[in-house]
């Protein structure tokens, strides 16, 4: 049988629901968002797949500690896949989560530590790898398990930075596993990786590469994982056809652009209360230009130098003061890892400096809103001229996919080279250098001035690109890949 | 003729010596020290060669700009080469030297920026490069002037980060010319690149793709070069045969580590000076331990971190506190630079902390030396136990060989993995990953603790090693990589 056809077991660090009690202590599940979510449910539904989980509410550990292991039919709540919820021990979710997914591997990737000073590795950090060591093996045997409860081998898609181990640590427990392992995030290159612990840099390059497939968002990561997993001892790697041979085996590298589910979001936009949000908005902007950005607050957004390529900007183009305002849209995120924190200041403090230097009694340059904010996302991606994705590195960013297919004005995307997007939407795009805050001013000023006609060629090239690859696509380049690793095991075998 | 008979020519920022008056007006020239000068020098004399380089004092500027275009013989001065020294004009000096090269390609080849808020580039940086380009085409000129003179075709040696812009402006003028370039720093794998401006980056990498031949201290640093060349429209790789190919022509990469010169270093730790200075020295130390470090007050060295694992060390064996000493033998450097006088103050803060924390009336855990002092350093190197060497980047580190040579106790070389060296001296040292303060305290444990045998064999390993590749050999290498790439050359046109 073919994987395309096979039952499908994802896992991931969250899920795509987390449960809650409601009034009458019945359960109540609410649905996450976003491309990844809406792909791999589209998938799960069509093969009554399940979905592996970390619990995160109280209710979710309540789920997971129950006496079916954690599992939950989700029929009862409208959809036609199972769930199982993991209950990772609160003692070790932190040095797992905290410390080495966002506080380790998230910096590596994204090139985020002030290397004179930063990182330390410490007692703590062994502490903590211990731990990441313990829930990935959680997160393996709950897929050991399912493997062995189902009639047909299934296709495990296991997903991201928070469970590099599992696809190795699947492997030991049924080798004949046909696992698939997609990084979200950008990936370091092979010196800066130097910087992690041996045991964290050659235990996350072994544990992905015990996966058939290893998927990312652009051929630039592919090629930094390629290049780290070939200095190992004893893996070989064949650059010209993106493989890698380990233990006898073959690892394929991928890379499969992921999108967004456009449907909803449309849907969503269209809503009243967008609508009423986007009439709010219109009305504050009034008759100025509308530059926008919209961000978690992570140090990969760039978003001080965001701040200063405007004022540049404005430096230089003097006649566009009080004919435009920029709008930062900015979710509050990791707030428990100081370094965010710190960040957010930082963010907020160059925004003042921005407006007390430039603005006056009638005109704010900047407006900055920190909250989380979906919908006023929704109405402002309607209302944007410029909208700007300056990530100093980037998996792939869904904002710059957003934007696009939502904008009515003909809006023009500024757009980082070193986004995962920009290997797909760049030509549509004014591209910039992300640490470049003079060629992002000049790319400010070249949308602000772009002709009307090619404004909206862009933007239509733009919402035409998002749309041509839906999220299904992407599961499906995935499941065809593992698909063609079986086939090749076979040979390879023979 | 063979390339290993051809006239050479080499270029670098700084040359061989520098000029002053002297009491009655006379030239006095002071010559520089170092595996580079010399190797470079005993070459450049068998073959009665030519160094251009800057001039560099107001003796070097008078020179320059004397009426034979800088050229002096140095035979007045006992040796048999002759110099050219290049008017750099001084407004061009900062923009080239401290900002562009020190400041951009020393800081994104060792991976020294905190990128989420450095660097940022602006006006500013475009103005620098600016004085980069027009500094290395006043040297690409000078070497085609001196192609020009020459009856027989040179073979042009073009030194490090300065002058990488030489072998392309050079080949432009003289496309037959036989030209290697030599990196002696680390070098930044691609993602990490993109932080510069495509100007730059670009200009970086096709400035040196004009060489027949490139060559670096480790593999590490070749092949990050090879990825990065391969990424720039019109250039192929062959990344087995280490060959890179663009406009019709082939460069070949190499790997040539550098060594030291060991006969004069031995002939001055051998004087009277010295012998004082360790005398001193060891009276100081009584009968304790010594941990010693020698570097330059280098963003890179990783000076603070080797004082914390120190500390993690006492606390984890407090049978060690009062038996050792920690000397640091720091020289100023780049004190131009605002980061390096921040991070001086770093480096002794912090070992004011540790000594505060840990020290008491009668012993001092740590004591730090901030000045040029040469002879200082050759009188430590004889008396060491363990010398740390944990540089978070390095090309190469010669201190990691200049101790094993002089040292007289069987001294344990504590050596990070991302030091060019640690591809040479690696297994006779103990390995650290210089960001794991916890692995390098155990190191320095270790060391102590090594029983004297297993100490003596690998210091002899470490001379040996150092021993068996003179400078002379550095310099033969790459005449033998340009003959061959000379021989290539003639089959390829065919």
């Amino acid at each position: 049988m073919s994987l395309l056809d096979a039952p499908l077991v994802v896992a991931s660090n969250r899920g795509p629901v987390t449960f809650e009690r409601g009034e009458r202590g019945e359960l109540v599940a609410h649905r996450g968002a976003g491309g990844l979510v809406t792909a791999l449910l589209g998938a799960l539904q069509r093969v009554d797949g399940l979905w592996v989980a970390a619990a995160i509410s109280d209710t979710d550990r309540e789920i997971a500690s129950g006496p079916d292991g954690g599992r939950r039919d989700m029929e009862a709540f409208g959809s036609d896949y199972r769930i199982r919820l993991l209950d990772v021990p609160p003692d070790r979710y932190d040095g797992y989560y905290n410390r080495i997914s966002n506080g380790v591997l998230w910096f590596v990737n994204h090139y985020l530590w002030d290397t004179v000073r930063e990182p330390t590795f410490a007692e703590e950090a062994e502490r903590a790898w211990q731990d990441y060591v313990a829930v990935n093996r959680i997160f393996a045997e709950a897929l050991a398990e399912e493997a062995e409860r189902a009639d047909v081998p299934p296709a495990f898609l296991v997903q991201d930075y928070h469970l590099t181990l599992v696809p190795r640590f699947l492997r030991e427990l049924r080798p004949d596993a046909f696992i698939a392992h997609f990084s979200h995030t950008a990936i370091a290159g092979l010196t800066y990786l130097r910087i992690l612990p041996a045991e964290i840099r050659e235990g996350m390059l072994r544990g992905m590469l015990g996966a058939d497939v290893l998927g990312f968002h652009s051929r630039l990561w592919a090629e930094n994982l390629l290049m780290s997993a070939r200095s190992l001892p004893g893996v070989r790697a064949d650059l010209a056809r993106s493989r890698l041979v380990t233990e006898g085996r073959e690892v394929l590298v991928r890379v499969h652009p992921i999108s967004i589910d456009v449907a909803p979001m449309r849907a969503a936009a269209a809503g009243a209360e967008v609508a009423e949000l986007r009439r709010t908005l219109n009305r504050w902007r009034g008759d100025q230009r509308l530059i926008l950005r919209v961000d978690r607050l992570e140090l990969t957004k760039n978003i001080v130098r965001g701040f200063r390529a405007y004022e540049l900007f404005l430096h230089a183009h003097p006649e566009w003061r009080r004919r435009v305002r920029f709008l930062a849209l900015l979710s509050p995120s990791r707030m428990d890892l100081p370094e965010y924190r710190t960040y957010g200041q930082e963010c907020l403090a160059e925004a003042e400096r921005v407006n007390r230097a430039l603005g006056d009694e009638g005109w704010q340059p900047i407006e900055v809103r920190v909250r989380d904010d979906h919908l006023g996302a929704l109405a402002a991606y309607g209302l944007y001229d410029v909208l700007l994705v300056n990530p100093i590195y980037d998996g792939m960013n869904l904002v710059a996919m957003e934007g696009p297919v939502l904008n009515r004005r003909g809006g023009v995307l500024v757009l980082s080279r070193n986004a995962g997007a920009y290997w797909r939407l760049g030509r549509h795009a004014i591209p910039v250098n992300p640490f470049d805050v003079r060629e992002t001013a000049r790319a400010i000023a070249d949308a602000l001035d772009m002709p009307r006609e090619e404004r909206l060629r862009r933007a239509r090239g733009l919402s035409r690109l998002v749309l041509s690859y839906p999220p299904e696509r992407w599961v499906r380049s995935q499941l065809e890949d593992l698909e063609r690793a079986r086939l090749r095991r076979t040979r390879w075998r023979r």
